[in-house]
């Protein structure tokens, strides 16, 4: 252990604080990040206290007192630091004031990141609950809890942290055990990698998670319908790979298109050609859904038998169908109310180990925005600006895959059928 | 004139019926298109007369008998030639079927086009009023009108048309007179065109829209503030060049947060670097409008005093937030029903003759599918697939722009200036 | 037949011309694009016989007279409908001058279209052969043929076909028989095409070519092997289905790395992982092949035994690969010399049937521009651009797919396979 | 500062080393790559000495054992983190081992990177000139220099720098001084950046590096004319902001086509539309050039009277097009040979401060290999995958801008003029 102490005392005062920081400190590149931000905005520091973790598990620690031109400065300073990990050595309170009315916040408000978060509330730590990005802390003071709320969910009197003490966040540190698929990609999306290779390590990982009881969520765009790999995706769902759908109408509408018609825009999936009077095609598919009565109705009398959504509902796999402006119909079941929607997508997102994002940028992003930055992220588009926007998110481990969904999907589905081939299930199916 | 007639009667039957085509059939591509469908279909026709226009201000006209290899097979090629301008010559009345529930469609539904639509309705041509792409026709037979109306305003008992007899639908002709703009750019849009001629002229048409009273619409995405672009916005807001301004809650809320804090997603707008705790501003932004009470309410209190909505609120310009799921807020002024969102929108492009689409594709998509096919359309994205498949809709004067929203609407701005300052303004502000 | 005759004979003057065209007029759009630019250059047409084709394989004629402004607007139009398939009825020697100097035309020179084309010369119409775009056409008097040739190869005195006189273009005709592959796809490119079915298509289509006898050349990128697809590439050819390889060095260079260390660009390709000391690979790669003496000596020396290039040798599949600027090594088999590579490249396209463009815009550019546009092609990108880039070359049987060459070549082999298990193989290999 | 000191003597053994660092090594990331990359690797490492540096302007410094599992493990790790800046503590000689012929490599030939590179030979550092990516150093004894090579350029019993021992690489350090527009973009290109900005920072960093007698070096393609930007740049060079043009043939003929036509590939400049037998312009461009005997025999006989071309010879601003497969003609000036145009490129790029890439993914790539890490590179293009490519060769002063050079550069003109309207002009032009 590489060790090294200078001062035992702290030196905290108005222009000068005593931080410290802990975890996979350099490999993470927490520390490094500390200090070029302090550097960045014209502060100073002095390392008193410095322990390196030489080996995988070991971790690292730092106390540094770190020094602003001004009480302000330093606030600034820290602020930032705060939120990259560094915590105060003299733990203070965290300040809570109460929301002024519905849904507006007391101005100097703390706005989240998606990294684990916890305030040290009546003097002891507590870990803020559901944690998403750019949302604000709300604190129970009689069970002693915090969540983490949306503005529009802020009640008048809520009470609100503000400022930057009392918080600790905890950076994501990346997993050293084993140099995983997730690993190696972290923010390198490109469409000049071995395909195959990734897709063989996605469909092991995926494996993976579902043997340890781990919870899927794919969010799917329409483009998996129109490529033709809604066959690809139901199969995924029939054979007990995904736990929950998180979609929008337009989805739906071409996946009972492609059921019931065969096209997918008009377009037949079997030929590729567009087929005679095809245009009114998805209007008809919305058409037998609303006589149906929805998609579940539409199940049960029998009228739609294959397919992503007719998977979902045969076996029980919760889904959720957001409305968006440029929705046909939209469907019964589509929440078309987006506060609304966004809602229920938080629900269905609480305990995912693994989200796959196929070929959809809009709930991609807001799904994004929802998730702690600890849970493993696949995210597949044609659009490399696309895939590049999602990985920026700040999720640790997470691959970005350029690609066609129409050959990743199926190319997916052939490498799980031979892992599952190979290892059998070992879940409840 | 080149004419040309063969026979005088008609000769429909039930496997052969004479219809007819009048207008631009030639440089406009309509009557090659009918023949190629027929043809394509297995079908089979004779021309029975044809005259061609020869100069640039006369139609052509077309009568002849197509055949089919069945009374239904001639069915199928009649409905696709329907849609793409031939008339049947015996005018049959329009079959209209009642709705037989809320939102829910008589099984042979005609699905519209967004071209100019007519029925033969109780012996007389009636224009469909509102014409919008993937929509029905609902019958009013007591005023003897007939509105497009989208599947979710259906009521039970709505007179539907339903199969194709009776309906002539009016394809769109690119307009001769001049080789404008919007004449040579149809759906070539490519990076690779000289950008500031371009600018140039779109600022010359728009210029003359407005000189001739038309209602310009301006569909914008918050890119529009990313890159830097808000004020030339602005100023054409403030310089009476727009009338209708259609977004969503991001656009909004960073244009408040430029407003405000001089940041757009915590990139300062003044140098490019990212602002001190420039996470927070987007949210901070929203909150200074909910304690304010609205976008309106923090103009009137003068806490808003420029930028996009200022500007719009100022002017009174109306605008439509529509709301989605990837909203953070969203604020007061988002309609978060994407139904209603729809409606508002769809009022508001009443009568448009020109519309910018501006760095968004999911309201641009939106719109794009509102409208009839005879407005002017710009559509500017750095994507080239959401220019092309914008462009795909049918509008047949369009120009798409392959650029940088941060550099084009600046430029753009430059060169309205310069026209105005050579012309004049010749319209209300 | 639907016929019509107005005057039997010829009106040609000063200011008018009387022109012929024959063909698929209609279907392949031939007879609009020539009234739309002549309308568009204020010309003025007369329609004095027109028969229509009606059935699938009739051809349609028309003969009319053409008016223009004066004697040289008439020759601008006339020019321009030649260009389109327009034919001058009273036909007229083809003008031929010598060029001035080696490499240098004279000023009027034709420059060529990628169509068929036709010089009337000494009283009779010779086809040009190689024909391409851009280039020009020299004729040899005593042979009595003629020649499409790159200006580099024009030498001092060689006769060049000058003006517009006397020259027939056959424009593509779309083929009618069959709605295949390649009719439905023409220009519309998209990433929303059903992926796996237009890949079975493609393989069906690549299998006929073959049984057919025909000539298949593929021209491919560096990034068929960094995607992992070499191995896909590879089985092709050692399946007999590639009869030319087009590429550059860094094809070559990667595929080299693959075979020898098992890395692209220093990724392996078993794991997708950076591997130790990896960034030195391709050059290493370099080095083993100059060791060696090229890529030949070094499958006949056993150091080169898998890979594209390999089974290229192996087979004696001839392959050309062309130098750039930023290659490394390059290998000793690359062309530096760009024109001696055009050359060659040239050499090898001549009698090709299909071209497949897999993942490289700077050769497929170039082969672009080299082929006639009857061959049939297939275009894969990951870059709409690209994609829209070779469409629009003018190719009548073009598919272009927006995809992942990654995961597009193994699903092509494996398509490949099954057909080739169930029909056999009717080709030499 | 922060001091830490252990142990005095050195420990290296067969399975450990001691080695040092010193530098940046925080906030440049030097450290933690160290660290991350020993652990990645299996081995294990021991901190003996860490002098943090605090202040801006100090350097830090380390020195620790690296342990791997066995020699030759050892060995692995500490090539790796050689080529990451870390320096064995014992320095030993560089090993050299002659050319077994020319182009040919010794096996172990040690591949540079882009960095400040030093081989310590005969008991002293000496730099290695010319230094660029992936080529091998060539060592003169007699003269005591040591140059970086292209394989190409390698001559039988060349002594060349084998393994890793004796070679010092300087990481690149990113400046800390003031947040530079370098500063801030670094691998961040995105086309939501405030456009305007940006361009005005470029604009003042390039006239700044002019003021100090820098080197700009300019790389183009063709879209700089297509998209109507021909003038802008003209005017760059003709104000004295470009001392090197580096480019294709593509660049010069359609610059040729737009003085002397008006035209780009047959598009009018000045209003967009096609212009009649426009797709001849281009080649008449090549035959003018050719007729004149090149391009700077066209200026000198009045041929060539504007554009860019015409600007370079104008002003002796020399310029080197290299030739590529695609290319038509090509021109007198352009180099075919693209070994010869590499060597002349790299001769142009000596001594370059900062280099503008400009819409040209084929030349920029071929720059950005030949370019130390140290030059200051702007990368303009509306593609965003050209832009990350080009930032990922591993500049450290590299800005990333994902705009239409269309309206980029006009922009940037307009920049410089007011830039150079207030601070006048300090070079000679």
């Amino acid at each position: 252990m590489a060790e090294f102490k200078i001062r035992e005392g702290t030196s905290s005062s108005s222009v000068s604080r005593e931080v410290e920081a802990e975890g996979h400190l350099i490999d993470s590149m927490i520390l490094p990040k500390i200090w070029d931000r302090i550097m960045e905005m014209g502060g100073d520091f002095e390392v008193l206290e410095f322990r390196v973790g030489r080996r995988k598990t070991d971790t690292s620690y730092i106390r540094m007192v770190v020094r602003g031109r001004s009480p302000q400065h330093l606030e600034e300073i820290l602020r930032e630091i705060y939120l990259l990990g560094a915590v105060p050595l003299e733990v203070r309170e965290v300040t809570v004031k109460p929301a002024p009315a519905d849904m507006v916040l007391p101005d100097d408000f703390y706005s989240t990141t998606n990294n684990p978060t916890y305030i040290y509330f009546k003097g002891r730590w507590i870990e803020v609950e559901d944690i998403m990005m750019d949302k604000v802390i709300v604190v129970d003071p009689v069970e002693g809890r915090a969540y983490c709320k949306a503005i529009r969910e802020v009640k008048k009197g809520d009470l609100i942290v503000v400022g930057e003490e009392g918080i600790k966040v905890k950076p994501p540190e990346r997993p050293r055990e084993s140099i995983g698929i997730f690993r190696f990609m972290v923010s390198e999306a490109s469409s000049e990698k071995p395909s195959t290779t990734i897709i063989r390590r996605i469909a092991q990982d995926l494996y993976n998670v579902k043997k340890n009881k781990g919870k899927v969520v794919v969010v799917a765009g329409p483009a998996v319908v129109h490529t033709g790999a809604a066959e690809a995706l139901a199969s995924l769902i029939r054979e007990g790979f995904v736990d929950v759908l998180l979609s929008g109408n337009a989805l739906a509408v071409h996946d009972v298109e492609a059921a019931l018609l065969g096209t997918s825009l008009g377009i037949s999936l079997k030929n590729g050609v567009p087929s005679a009077r095809g245009h009114r095609n998805h209007m008809v598919a919305i058409n037998e859904i609303f006589k149906a009565g929805g998609l579940r109705a539409a199940v049960e009398k029998g009228i739609l038998r294959k397919g992503i959504m007719y998977e979902c509902i045969r076996r029980g796999v919760p889904f959720v169908l957001a409305g968006s402006i440029r929705d046909d119909g939209p469907l019964p079941e589509v929440i078309t109310d987006v506060v609304e929607a966004q809602r229920r997508y938080r629900e269905a997102l609480k305990g995912a180990s693994m989200v796959l994002m196929l070929a959809t940028a809009l709930h991609s992003i807001a799904v994004g925005n929802m998730l702690p930055s600890t849970v493993k992220l696949v995210c597949v588009d044609i659009n490399p600006s696309t895939v590049t926007k999602l990985l920026d998110r700040g999720s640790t481990q997470a691959v970005g895959v350029i690609s066609d969904i129409g050959t990743f999907l199926p190319l997916l589905a052939q490498e799980l059928q031979k892992i599952k081939d190979e290892n059998g299930v070992c879940w409840e199916t």
